[in-house]
């Protein structure tokens, strides 16, 4: 589709259209204010459900239908159960049978046990997907093979897009744990257990119907009420709707590479020497092994010197529990729970806390929890030297990855990026962001085996460690340190074709993907 | 103001019009279908707040201006401090000296402690009360002194109206026990502490400025939530919200009345022989000494056999916390605390769960909880020959209670009214109620002292009952006998003046209350 294409405020060219829905080009941090009225559902009377609570259809397929499935429609799931997820796969072929096309699909996330959805981008059931593509969807999408535009947003993004009115969600299903037949439910309990629900809550609160479908059903109420039965359309009960050991980890495990090791540990001594650990601070982190090496660093610090941290966002692991359960932690306040002592913990302990993407990324809310947190420890697939950062494609040019909450996180007071100067013999850091996801003016440090950059408008994080004796570099001395090594990294080959839009957490279009050229 | 009567489903002549605004006359139990979408705040971005999250204001005056406080708007309270409240007399003290006219004021419920309000509503500062009118306020009301009319709903209503743009709020003005500087609150802790704060999930969720005022400030993040700071816009520190004593009890009692023991004696025996009371069971009853009793008998009854309740929704006193506790009881669903037992018990018994209004009881959900009880005790002013219930005027005609949520109550399965049959030799069985704010196919039981009345049209608790022994009579007879001792009771006169409307819990208007004729 021809649309015309403007320079944003981060010099990118995106179109002022996509799937024929016009688009705000990024204006820059903060620049774009919202006008208007948030969605709103349409208005109900109890007296059309069930009075005696009971809410329970025999299939997917009939609550489908009563929901008034039809062409076109968006369609939406979460992605608690990860990689272990069954209901999405299921929910399609469901779909496809009963032979709707042209379809939405908004996922939270996506992930490579969700392969089979191919057939159904393919077949036409699906136009397009409106979430992260990973893996089989990535290279599908990036190959440009989906007839719709993909839109990649970050979770905040979601729920802002669903709270805005920029997308409408004409059917949530939303796999439950846990469930009772007036539709209350959890992921507390029951052979899929995930933790919490938090990121289904704009699908239940702005869909126009809400299917539940659980493997676990309990007499009302179920308790707690992540997911409030009173938004909720349909209870479908099948046998199973995740695999246990693919949904949350048994073992999440801290990275055993050298490389890895060192990074991790000049990101805690970073952070000591710019005074960043100290009683009351916030801090989040990922589950990836580095990130955990750098919790498991910072936690030895803590107890040293009996320093106790306020709260901790997360992508909830053990080592998170563990602080909160030892006293040097007072709140974990859990968007997404990575394994099972995380699970644990949010069912037997109150200061374990299930959120929602609402409370900790939304951009358009009367504020959000990131701007508060003082340490934010996030990834990225390529860094430049103006410090932007790419999280969705490689450097080969293929999507890969979601934005998961990485822009959200942005906007915490210190973003420090712990990352190797190189995967896979390729620089990491490069003279220009194969996607740019998000603007170097809120990315603060770079650590790498190699160095540490500090992005020059923190001049008071460089002040701060000066003396420190780390391995403070400029960004183009660890680009080059990596160039020396790996040579000058060719830069991928793209055809014309936009594939992807990746938004920005205000909505509006921060850069494009193109389809690859083969 | 002059506006088209029409007589609506129950026979009651209603305008079409109140305050300016169009009305839906009653139309029957659940014939009114809603249309359109619910309403919506206005989208804001998080850039324009503290990035610190820190919305601490110096005063209330400066925060009503930061909410652009003017003419004619809707401000919202609740009333979770009951007539220990000192926030709602203070706010329009603040209001009177920025001299800001023609408010309405939209609390949850209001009380005798807010006489002081009287003065605001003479000098014009406030138009009107939509919400009940209790003590001073109900007889300055029924006087005719108000300027606009006053509107009464239900809580279930009050919710419903907010939430279907009826009632668009201003600014909602939140008392909280405790709070931290994002606006994060609760009432679990403080000196204020309240229980719950459900009353104001509408306001919050909906109005366009929300403001938490607090005596009690605490680190972020209060813990747990049950405001969500999110949506809310500043946070104002104060002395004192509340006086304990009077916002908590420090204890409810069992009605010592020997009429109202046995009153709640029959109710009890009345349901163990309808074979309500069995495994599995939910039940609802008021905090009043004849409740009790009856709650007293229940569990007695409960324990000797040996028999466990699923969920009791309240309205929650130490009573019920004691079923909970000695395990006759899976779960408390807490919309109200009533007593210190009831706040040391949500605190501490994740069993013991706080619930908003919406949960419970907005008709315009996708079903709400009322429905599914199978045990309803409710109160009333007056019930006639009908069955029809008034619980807002008394005989003599004058406004003096508040709906509650006893509108929204009468969706259980078995509603059950123990009343006594006559208060200060007047009879509280009538011909016709004075105001009717219930119809009577939904009221199925009254037990008095002399005996118990069953709605005809259950003829399957009538079929149940009949030879347990139970002094089961006609209505009629109730109020013969009634007659007999007190007389024919004289009907209140009243002027032609509509003072104030009684909404559905649909939103339509099932009746009025006139001038007093003095």
């Amino acid at each position: 589709m021809a649309s015309k294409l403007v320079k944003n405020a981060v010099g990118r060219l995106v179109p002022t259209e996509i799937n024929g829905k016009e688009q705000v080009p990024f204006k820059g941090i903060g620049k774009y204010i919202p006008k208007g009225k948030k969605a709103a559902q349409p208005i109900v009377s109890s007296s059309q459900f069930p009075s005696n609570g009971n809410k329970i259809v025999g299939s997917l397929k009939e609550a489908l239908i009563q929901a008034g499935i039809s062409d076109g429609m968006t369609i939406s799931t979460h992605h608690h159960l990860r990689n272990g997820d069954l209901v999405a796969n299921e929910l399609f072929k469901v779909i496809h049978e009963i032979g709707v096309k042209d379809l939405v699909w908004f996922p939270s996330a996506s992930f490579p046990c969700h392969e089979p959805i191919i057939e159904y981008l393919e077949d036409g059931t699906i136009n397009r997907i409106e979430g992260s593509m990973n893996g089989p969807l990535g290279k599908f999408t990036s190959q440009g093979k989906m007839k719709g535009t993909a839109v990649l947003r970050s979770h905040g993004g979601r729920y802002q897009a669903i709270q805005d009115g920029e997308v409408h969600i004409d059917i949530a299903v939303i796999a439950a744990p846990t469930a009772d037949p007036f539709g209350n439910a959890n992921g507390l309990y029951g052979p899929s257990a995930c933790g919490g629900l938090g990121y289904a809550l704009a699908d239940y609160r702005y869909a126009d119907k809400v299917i539940i479908v659980t493997d676990n059903l309990v007499d009302f109420p179920a308790m707690p009420m992540q997911i409030e039965g009173n938004y909720v359309d349909s209870v479908v009960v099948v046998d199973k709707i995740g695999i246990p050991e693919k949904i949350v980890s048994g073992t999440t495990r801290i990275t055993k590479s050298p490389d890895r090791l060192l990074i991790a540990d000049l990101t805690a001594k970073f952070c000591d020497a710019a005074g960043l650990i100290k009683d009351g601070f916030s801090f989040q982190m990922g589950a990836g092994g580095t990130s955990l090496a750098f919790g498991n660093n910072l936690h030895k610090i803590m107890k040293e010197r009996g320093i106790k941290a306020r709260f901790a966002v997360g992508g909830v692991t053990k080592y998170l529990v563990q602080m909160l359960e030892e006293g040097t932690l007072d709140y974990i306040l859990d968007a997404q729970s990575f394994d099972l002592d995380a699970v644990r913990s949010m069912r037997e302990n109150e200061n374990h806390k299930d959120i929602s993407i609402f409370h900790c990324y939304d951009y358009h809310a009367k504020g959000n929890y990131t701007t508060m947190m003082d340490i934010m420890i996030l990834g990225a697939t390529e860094v430049d030297v103006n410090f932007n950062g790419n999280v969705v494609t490689h450097s080969d040019g293929y999507l890969q990855h979601g934005i998961g909450g990485w822009q959200n996180c942005l906007h915490a007071k210190n973003v420090i990026l712990p990352i190797p100067l190189f995967r896979d013999r390729i620089p990491v850091i490069r003279d220009e962001v194969t996607t740019l996801c998000g603007p170097g003016e809120l990315i603060d440090v770079i650590i790498t085996e190699r160095g540490i950059a500090i992005n020059p408008r923190r001049t008071d994080l460089i002040e701060k460690t000066k003396n420190s004796g780390l391995p403070i570099k400029t960004i183009e001395e660890l680009k080059d340190e990596a160039e020396k090594i790996c040579g000058k990294p060719a830069k991928p080959e793209f055809t014309d074709d936009i594939v992807a839009a990746i938004k920005w957490v205000d909505g509006t279009v921060i850069d494009v993907v193109k389809k690859i050229k083969e």
